[in-house]
């Protein structure tokens, strides 16, 4: 044997190393500070962490699950199932939701209960739905007629139905011919809900289920499996042309807005930087009319804020902005013309409108540096016009090394980008990677939606969370579109870190979401406003989970 | 529009940042200094494997394929068929293998064709094959028997089988009842090629495809899936188990060590530092003896080798050395014994022992923290007995994020390790990953091992290994277990990372191909002998491309 004074010496060394890693980490002010509560809080948090994944996640023999697998093989496997972790991580506040895409948010069963309302309501396709398989190969459209258009009698589950001629959402719905063939596949529901399930033969019910499969990545036994990033972005690309024209009415918008606050604060959420896709220029009046224009959709979601907002009555905080967004198709030209409109909101709405971003596939699409004189000239109009509207990009949401889509880095970078929008590639870039953490940009990584989009098997595998966390470069964990891939709010992101890494604690958890804040869009009143409102609810969180779980310490 | 220089001073901008990224790189000093020919084969190369992306990986409208994907789905798409990057890869000087097991490393169908010649080859099982099913539940061992030993007249393949009883390898391999249940998933074998099928009904060839499924990772339809790391490594160690009889005998031994030199040879390898595992004390001697000692292994070693280098008649160099390791799941005490035996064979055989590991699932065994009295016990007595044996552990082969497998990390470089398998999860340790860089410590990677055992969805997604490249810490791509995985030699490693990387060219390559000689364990004279050789092994490779390829620079 060595001696002992030299495997001290080891083990020191050892503790010596881990300490000045520690030292770099996000959480490490955080962990070095904390109250007599959050400590004991903390060593709960982690003793119950550490039961649970030997309870749900590495159970002795079982070869399929494993802490911080897929996102759908872990609800599959009880993932928002009531349990001591996620209980804790769902009631803990979160700050600020800093990247979320509008039409992508709200649970797509609350457009559709809208859409069932909603007598206007009508739903075209490009291939008669006359058999199963058509179902799952047809491009679906909905949209709000006005009052009296005319509608197809043509059923347009037969074989006379007319490709693109539009049929009553109401008589499509309740005359649905298929039973269960593209049931949802059996999910752990030990409360019995069934909400996700065609449980019944009603034939709304299943047609509900169809829809729901349309607008979600969740896996359905007769929809074709995805096996790779590819058929993910085709499936996800396909979701949002289901959802438009269930969300673009009037109506529905303003409630859906409303939602989304709602659903947010339910989840811990105080603030939602929500990415409006922009591209379409008009949605639909109240009367059918599809001439509602981007000012008009603004001030709905003004409205709806400002509603949700005087109904808190105990002074917490909640509120939500918007960032302008186009997609990365557009022509330079008509990239122009979405410039001005943002530029046109952001004057008549200082306020509301916090930034602008180019959204899309990275890989296909465009690179940002097509866009450069146009994005240069954006800068200089708002300097003419005297309104700031920072660029908050998207950037390295790819597996690309060295290609145009990782390239994005470096313009989004000398663009002054504010924040970078996913960043998968980041960590790869050494001297981008020193750049963003100096120049103190925060990015919004998204783990959920890129192990369901392909870019990683698991969060454990993410090629940047995990690097740039332990290197204290600002993250803030985000949903990206948590309708599509249904992990609603911020939830089952949090949940997902702290139940695979060891390292990650509840007060890490608690950094995290505390530092989100810092690297919202609004001026410094608001963020020291939401600072506190945080720190209240930390307070009160700290004091249920003590009450909650206090007995676990003495055990 | 911005002004045009507005434009340009970004354009530059972006290049000066690339540009300072790219001198941070691996390969900056081999493309600062290209020769001419290295100039034009390094643009040519580009070209063809743009192209190969293009028309064999992202073909329009293909959902399936990516540049890069998972090693058997590459395999399926057409991996290792001839193509042009293929035949460059396959054909280019690669320098050192420095991370390979032995007993993974030689075509499983080799280990077979010996079985077939050795008329005291046993096998048993620990369940009758007496079913389809039965067949992928059994445990199956081999084992050469003395002569005149006895053996089960009763079929393996009935109910009566006892289980655990020995019975006679080539009556059981012309006796398999099962013609085709496990046939191979069918391949592109353009030139027809059906080794890797059980084409014919006959019952030897369809032992030989069962055999081969038992002893690799490569999928077979009537094998159940393997869908996470968990399952891959479950299906990883019962190979070994197979295989162990195969190889641990004396004829075989020395046979199966110059088939490695050979086929690395033939793969463009010059130099394998090859990990033995010599956990079990004794094998096979000719005469069907179980008797012979490590010595003894050591020595038909050596003979091989030199048998093999005696072959060599143009002067190029081959050599392999050995790693001595044994398995993470033996006490203190146990390992005490092995470090002794390791510095017993050292002074036998000093030149050919150069290292020492500890190997295994890092995750559910033992964590090198656990080793550390004995392991700096040897250090001392290496110092007593005047001999050098570096640690070449195993470290970070994990997606644990502070747990125990990720810890081992700190223990290995503070131990002194001279290298580190794996690595994968060094990446997200900032402060390991500078020290590593400033000891010049090789990261042995292995890219292919990585995906197929699920650290890693494809190599593009790999937690470390760009990430590093991109950083300058030493990297040598390895193949690990290749007779297991079938991704033999260096060019399915090298290839997979060139297709899918465009920041990595064919000089990229050679940069990595020529450093992996600086990370050898031998003296500085060999390793000046080693990086002649290779030198003139890459001008012969020039000629040879330039010739072949060099009419694409005028296309």
């Amino acid at each position: 044997m060595a001696s002992s004074s030299q495997v001290q010496a080891h083990l020191q060394a050892v503790e010596a190393l881990k300490a000045k890693e520690a030292a770099f980490r996000y959480d490490h002010a955080a962990l070095s500070n904390m109250t007599a509560d959050e400590a004991r809080a903390n060593t709960i948090f982690t003793r119950l962490r550490d039961a649970e994944v030997l309870s749900t996640w590495e159970k002795q023999g079982d070869l399929v699950a494993f802490a911080g697998m897929d996102f759908y093989g872990a609800r599959k496997n009880g993932l928002g199932q009531p349990s001591e972790v996620w209980n804790a991580v769902q009631r803990m506040p979160k700050g600020a939701l800093l990247h979320c895409h509008f039409d992508g948010t709200v649970d797509t069963k609350f457009l559709l209960e809208h859409a069932k309302k909603t007598p206007g309501m009508a739903m075209k396709t490009d291939v008669p739905l006359s058999t199963p398989e058509s179902l799952w190969k047809a491009t679906v459209e909905f949209l709000v007629l006005p009052e009296g258009a005319e509608r197809s009698k043509t059923s347009i589950y037969s074989e006379e139905y007319l490709p693109g001629t539009w049929v009553s959402f109401s008589h499509a719905r309740e005359s649905f011919p298929y039973p269960h063939p593209y049931s949802l596949e059996p999910r752990a529901q030990p409360n019995g809900d069934t909400t996700h399930r065609a449980a019944s033969s009603d034939s709304g019910l299943a047609f509900d289920a169809y829809a729901h499969a349309l607008m979600t990545l969740t896996p359905h036994s007769a929809v074709p499996a995805i096996t790779n990033s590819k058929q993910a972005w085709a499936k996800f690309q396909s979701t949002f042309g289901v959802i438009a024209g269930l969300i673009g009415y009037e109506p529905t918008l303003k409630a859906y807005t409303k939602e989304l606050l709602r659903s947010h604060a339910r989840d811990g959420i105080s603030y939602t930087e929500t990415r409006i896709n922009f591209l379409t220029e008009f949605m639909v009046r109240q009367d059918g009319t599809p001439d509602l224009d981007h000012e008009a959709w603004v001030r709905i979601f003004i409205e709806a804020v400002n509603e949700v907002k005087s109904e808190i009555t105990d002074g917490s905080f909640v509120d939500a902005k918007i960032i302008y967004t186009t997609v990365r198709f557009v022509d330079n030209e008509r990239l122009r013309w979405y410039l001005e409109d943002c530029i046109m909101l952001k004057k008549k709405f200082p306020e509301w409108i916090v930034g602008f971003d180019l959204v899309g596939h990275e890989d296909p699409l465009l690179p940002l540096k097509v866009y450069i004189p146009e994005l240069l000239r954006f800068q200089q109009r708002c300097k003419e016009e005297g309104v700031e509207i920072p660029f908050v990009f998207h950037a390295g949401e790819t597996l690309e090394d060295g290609g145009d889509a990782d390239l994005n880095l470096y313009d989004a970078l000398l663009l002054g980008t504010k924040r970078i929008g996913h960043g998968v590639s980041l960590a790869r870039h050494p001297i981008l990677t020193d750049m963003v953490k100096e120049r103190d940009i925060c990015l919004e990584i998204c783990p959920i939606s890129n192990q369901v989009l392909g870019y990683t098997s698991s969060i454990c595998s993410h090629p940047s969370l995990l690097a740039l966390l332990n290197r204290n470069v600002p993250v803030a964990l985000s949903s990206d579109d948590p309708s599509i891939f249904e992990n609603f709010g911020l939830s089952y992101d949090f949940y997902q870190l702290v139940i695979s890494s060891k390292a990650t604690s509840l007060v890490s958890l608690a950094a995290l979401a505390r530092r989100s804040i810092k690297y919202t869009l609004v001026d410094e009143a608001t963020k020291q406003r939401m600072f506190q409102d945080w720190d209240a609810r930390w307070t009160a969180f700290l004091a249920w989970f003590l009450q909650e779980y206090g007995h676990v310490a003495k055990q």
